[in-house]
Parts: structure tokens; C-alpha cells; sequence
């Protein structure tokens, strides 16, 4: 069993905060700093140019994304890091699309999906122009509207707002059944739980390595593509580091073998060189124990809340299969109560339209930390902190 | 007159190195490790998930496109950070094809294109499935091809190999006479040459930062639209950070108010960090005085070395009107002679198939640096040093 006091050492955690928000933003990894200092004075500075060579830049993005694909079920070498996950939710939609039956038009999705990537999709048919609609459903209705119509299965594991999860293996097997290629965004899952890609018989799965997987603000995105897929998925964004032969410089685009393909750009260099720091964390655990933890502490804090804070209604389904690694209560004056936990050193984060979200990642937060943390909740209800004009000013992010 | 010694002053540059390779990646400025030092410790690591809000990082795409904008005569406002160069070009690209005339199929560009550039296009052009076709020209052919089937014109400025630039105005002129929509790719002239994107009336415009701009290895890419279209630009990277309201988290995209829209995923907010000191550097300088020096530079550069090594051919225009701010030379052992003058501590690289190429940057080049090296280079070829073999070797980036 994994020793989780070692991990959370491994962070740098302020003095007196207890940080659930790591499912919108994981907190700084202690050696993050120091390998920056390194890829920027020894790196970058000293080597210039060649430290695309000597440091190991041009191999970096596929490097990363084998140590993430450890982490959700994928096969070594599928798994390929850049740009941002909405960009990897268009490249994934695009190369499935290509893929589905001749002739189907639908993008199936649901309504709990993140909305960027139902807006990625949207930006991509009025691209094409081919009558692709895009049909989004109720979460609980997706199953049944996996039909003969559809191309693509496009899902969001994890709800953000409610923390619902989707049964990737059943939804992936209905989809395959009906001819639908699945694409799998695994933005609140990759980190927070099994993931289990090449079980399930996915498709395509992208993801965002900024929350469970603590690469910092704006880290970047990874693909995996399916081996049966490797090698004939089109890359729509076909750019130079995908081609076969990136410095031949050839006129012509001629698609790289399996996921090079899906290169494009110059890697984020330094970004990914936080990320890396990031997942050697990930060497003191395994994500089956991550998960164990996860289900025990949203089991408990659900229990605690349930029984000291009567005015939340949970938003979060009871089945600890059946959520991610977050717990969401509905409240009408959630955005204050948030505030006002946030004042008290408990960051979590609101959700219109009433919903308070509490991300637990066993990495660094443990029982003790749901405890104190619901102490301080029972704190603001029982007061009605909720209710000091202070905490009722909006901003624009929270 | 500008200091060139205090921005020299400025950069992180190793000793007994010459660096004329920073028109493919720009040194490390002094200040940047500091920041980036800051940016992790004190804001990520301090302020987590408020640090979107506290430390600006969510407006942290337009205020450095707006310090980029002064750079590329672009009107304030009108620029923003995101991505790398080849999704900037699909966006850019995407978009000018919905604002030019109806039926238009051709999307013109030439053989001293970017490879990259003209990738994403043939990308572009196979998911959208309507008979574009992407017409290459050599450079000199441009002006005479730009005719009323064309769409859109989409060129880079300097070639990458020879360093020759276009009239941007003169093109930009010729092509609206004719209903067609432009696409400038500034990789080899945004820092470099005093880019006039307003006054050339420029529809769209795309560049990276990694190179004049010395954002470091995978720094962001930024891209402009003219004010006249940025209501009407239609988005195809449609993602929820281009979004009108992006935290109402809409099931609808609906476009934000201009340059916004062209805002994607995420934003790199450590590469932006970077980037952002980087930039401080041209606090101390104008893009017309470091215009001026470089090709005050490249003029040297080229004097000596055709008077002292005449084994060499020049590739590079000799008008300075008519150049970026590097200089290439054939020779057909050219890759050799490049090994052989890195192993001397002069760094410029080579272009297959025979082309040795220089960037100059004002910035940190000076004429003693030129004098300097164009000695060695003298000696390489005087001793024909190119014809040892272990500078024979070919690795894969140089």
C-alpha cells in the first residue's frame, strides 16, 4: 500500500490551507522549481539550439506521454503530448469522424460534458459544412441514444459540475456494437482514476494535465490513440512535427507512423519539463491505490457533510463507482458559502448555478484534511456565514 | 540611438560562444529564471486555482499580445497568445477562407514557405472536403498568380532558408485589388524587421515567439486579425476561452468580442511568463533601431565572408530592403563546415540541401561578434576543416 504521507511531501502545500481544488488546479510539486531552473540555465541557456538534440526536447512530448499512459490503461507508445485539450478534442473528433461508417453525420454527447469540447465540435462541423450535427443528451440518456446514426461517441468521463461517472467500458461496447467511434475526454479522470483505456477498447481519449496530474497553469494536453487506429487516423492538424520526416522539409505532408501523427507544433519545452517533476510523484504510488483512497475519502466526506451540514444537498452520485474523485453538494447560496470557506482556508470551488465542488486527491489530502475541512463547512453553515455581503461580490474565475 | 550594449547586457549568453542561431531559438534573457522562479513559487504555488484571478494570469494572452502588437505595427488589442505557430496558421487560415469571395477555391502560397505552413493547409483543405486546393508558386511567381480564383493568399514573410522577404505591402495591395484575404506567417521577421501589419492593411497575421522574440523552446505563438474582420472572424478552434462568456459555461459557443475568439484552450501561463520577461528586453530599443543594426550586421556579415571565403555562394538577397535578419550561404559541404564551425564556438545551422545559415540579432550580436566570426569561418574553410570526419555525422534536428 502506498505510504501517502510520502507523496504529499512531495508538494509544496501553503501553511494552513487545505486545497481541494485540485481538480480544476493541482498545487505546485516541490521539485518543480529546481528542474525548471535546470531546463532554463542549463538547458535552454547553455545549450541553446542543441538541447533539441542534447537535452532530449524533440523526444520529450512522446517521453511524457508513456509515463502518463501508465496512469489510464494505454499502451506504451499511444500516447502523445501538445497544445491544449481543446485542441486534442478536435484532433481526436476530427480523426474519428474520418473513421465512423460512410454517410453518419451525428456526434453524439451529453450535456454534462465540459463545454469546450461541445464547442470544439460545433467550430469543427460549421468547418466542414457536411450536415454533421451534433446531439447532445441527457448523461443518463447517452446509452440509449447510441444508434445506427450515430458517428462518433464524444463523452467527458467525469461530470464537472457533479462529479457522475460514466462506465467507459459499457458506453465504448454499446458504441462498438452500432459502428460509433468512441472519443473519451479523460480531463477529470486521468490521475483520479483507473483508467483502463486499452480494456475498455477505446477509440480516441484525450486529456489536460493541469488537475490530478499537477503540471501547473496551462500545462499541456495528451492524445492516445488506439493501435488498430494508429497508423490510419488523418491528422487533420497535420502539422511539421507530425510529418514522417519533420527535417527533410518536404513540400508535401506525409503523416509520421502511429502517434507521431499526432504532433503538431514545436513542444511546450518548459511546460512539459514541470509536467515530468510532476509524474515522478506517481513512482511512490499506483493509481489503483490513488483510487482506493479517493472512494474512501469522498465516502467519507459525503458521510460527514450528510450528518453536520443538513442545508447541502449532495449533487454527487452515492455509488463510489460511479464518481470521480470529486463531491459536489448543491446549495442556493453556494458562491457566498464558498467564499466564505475559502476565507477559512478551504479551497473548493462554485459552479453555476448552485453547486459547491470539492475535488480530494489522496497525493496530499488526507482524512485528517476532510475532517478539519468539514469542521470549517459545519463552521459556515451553522452560522450562515453565507450570508455577510463580503462573500456575495462576484468575480470572474473562481 | 539604442544601447545595443545593455540589451546585450540583458541575456544569459555562454561564454566564448557566437550565436547566430537565434532565428531558430533565442537565448535565455537574465530575467526570465527569476520570474519563472516567482511565477511557480509565489503564485502558482501560493495562490493555486486564485492565481487565475490575483496574478492576471487569465488576461495574460492579450496583455502580451498587446506588448507583441507594438512590435508588428499592429493596432493595440488586436493580438493574442496561444498555441504554437502551426495551430495559429489552421485558425488564421480557417478563417480567411470563410471571408473571401464565394466559390473561391485556391489557396495561394509559394516554395519559401514554412513546410509546416503549408501542411496545416493541406490539412485544412482534407477535412474540409470542398475542392480547395493549395497552389505553390515559386517566390518570385507570387505576384503574378495572384488572381481572382484565389481565395487567400498565405505566405511567410523571409524564407527560412535564403532569408529573402516579401513586400508585404506591395502583396497585401495586389491581392485586395483582387478580392483576396492574406495570411502573413512573421516567424522570421516578428522582432526582426519592422513589420507594419496595420499600415499594409493585413487581414491576418501569425508568428511565434521562440525565435526574434526569445520566448524560449516552445513558446507560445500569437496571431492577429485586422479590426475590420475581428467581429466577423469566425473561429474554427472554437474552444471555451474564445468564448463570449466563457464562465457561464454555456452548451453554446457563441464568439467572444474580437481578438478574444481567437483564444483557444488553457493558456500557457509558465511559457507566457517567460515570454513576458523576454519581452522586457525591448523596453530598452525600438524594432527601427534594431532593424537598422541588423542590417547594418548582415551587410558586414556579408562584405567579409565574400572577400574572405570565396568557396562560398551567397543564397541571401543583397539588397537589405529586400532581407530578414539572416544570411545564407550554398556550399556544398555545407553541413559539414556548420559542424565544423560549431565545434569553434560559432552556432548558426544548416539547411538541407547545401545551405549554411546566420541569424543576426542586434539585440545581443554586435560587429565585433561578426567580425569574429566570419574569422573562423575564414579558417574552416581556408583548412578545409569541413572535410574531417566527425564533422561528417548527421543527427536529426541541427
Amino acid at each position: 500500500m502506498t505510504n501517502f504521507q510520502a507523496t504529499k511531501a512531495m508538494f509544496d502545500l501553503p501553511e494552513g490551507l487545505i486545497y481541494l481544488d485540485g481538480n480544476s488546479l493541482g498545487p505546485l510539486p516541490s521539485a518543480a522549481s529546481a528542474a525548471m531552473q535546470d531546463v532554463m540555465q542549463n538547458q535552454w541557456g547553455e545549450m541553446l539550439i542543441t538541447g533539441w538534440n542534447k537535452a532530449g526536447w524533440m523526444d520529450q512530448p512522446t517521453r511524457v506521454g508513456d509515463r502518463i499512459a501508465r496512469l489510464i490503461g494505454a499502451e506504451p507508445g499511444h500516447v502523445v503530448m501538445g497544445d491544449t485539450l481543446s485542441i486534442k478534442v478536435y484532433q481526436a473528433l476530427a480523426a474519428a469522424l474520418d473513421l465512423a461508417p460512410e454517410g453518419r453525420k451525428v456526434i453524439l454527447s451529453d450535456s454534462g460534458n465540459f463545454p469546450s469540447d461541445l464547442y470544439m465540435a460545433d467550430g469543427l462541423i460549421k468547418s466542414l459544412k457536411q450536415n454533421h450535427e451534433l446531439r447532445i443528451v441527457a448523461p443518463e440518456d447517452v446509452a440509449e441514444n447510441i444508434t445506427e446514426d450515430v458517428a462518433v461517441l464524444m463523452l467527458t468521463e467525469v461530470d464537472y459540475r457533479t462529479g457522475r461517472l460514466h462506465d467507459m467500458k459499457a458506453l465504448t461496447t454499446l458504441a462498438h456494437a452500432k459502428g460509433v467511434v468512441t472519443v473519451w475526454d479523460l480531463a477529470h479522470t486521468a490521475g483520479a482514476t483507473d483508467v483502463r483505456l486499452s480494456e475498455c477498447n477505446a477509440d480516441f481519449a484525450v486529456g489536460c494535465t493541469y488537475k490530478y496530474l499537477n503540471g501547473g497553469p496551462g500545462a499541456p494536453a495528451f492524445i492516445y490513440v488506439a493501435p488498430r487506429h494508429a497508423d490510419t487516423a488523418r491528422p487533420a492538424l497535420s502539422g511539421w512535427l507530425g510529418h514522417d520526416a519533420p527535417f527533410a522539409f518536404d513540400l508535401d505532408y506525409r503523416p509520421g507512423a502511429g502517434i507521431e501523427r499526432m504532433r503538431v507544433g514545436t513542444p511546450p519545452v518548459l511546460a512539459l519539463t514541470a509536467l515530468e517533476k510532476a509524474l515522478d510523484i506517481w513512482d511512490l504510488t499506483t493509481i489503483s491505490d490513488v483510487r482506493q483512497k479517493s472512494q474512501d475519502l469522498t465516502a467519507l466526506f459525503i458521510s460527514e457533510v450528510e450528518s453536520r451540514c443538513p442545508q447541502l444537498q449532495l449533487a454527487t452520485p452515492r455509488d463510489p463507482a460511479k464518481r470521480g474523485s470529486q463531491v459536489s453538494f448543491h446549495f442556493e447560496q453556494g458562491y457566498a458559502a464558498m467564499q466564505a470557506l475559502i476565507s477559512r482556508g478551504v479551497i473548493g470551488d462554485f459552479r453555476a448555478p448552485d453547486i459547491m465542488r470539492f475535488g480530494f486527491t489522496p497525493l496530499y489530502i488526507d482524512e485528517t484534511d476532510v475532517r478539519a475541512a468539514v469542521d470549517i463547512l459545519e463552521d459556515v453553515m451553522t452560522n450562515a456565514l453565507w450570508d455577510r455581503p463580503e462573500f456575495k461580490t462576484r468575480s470572474k474565475v473562481t
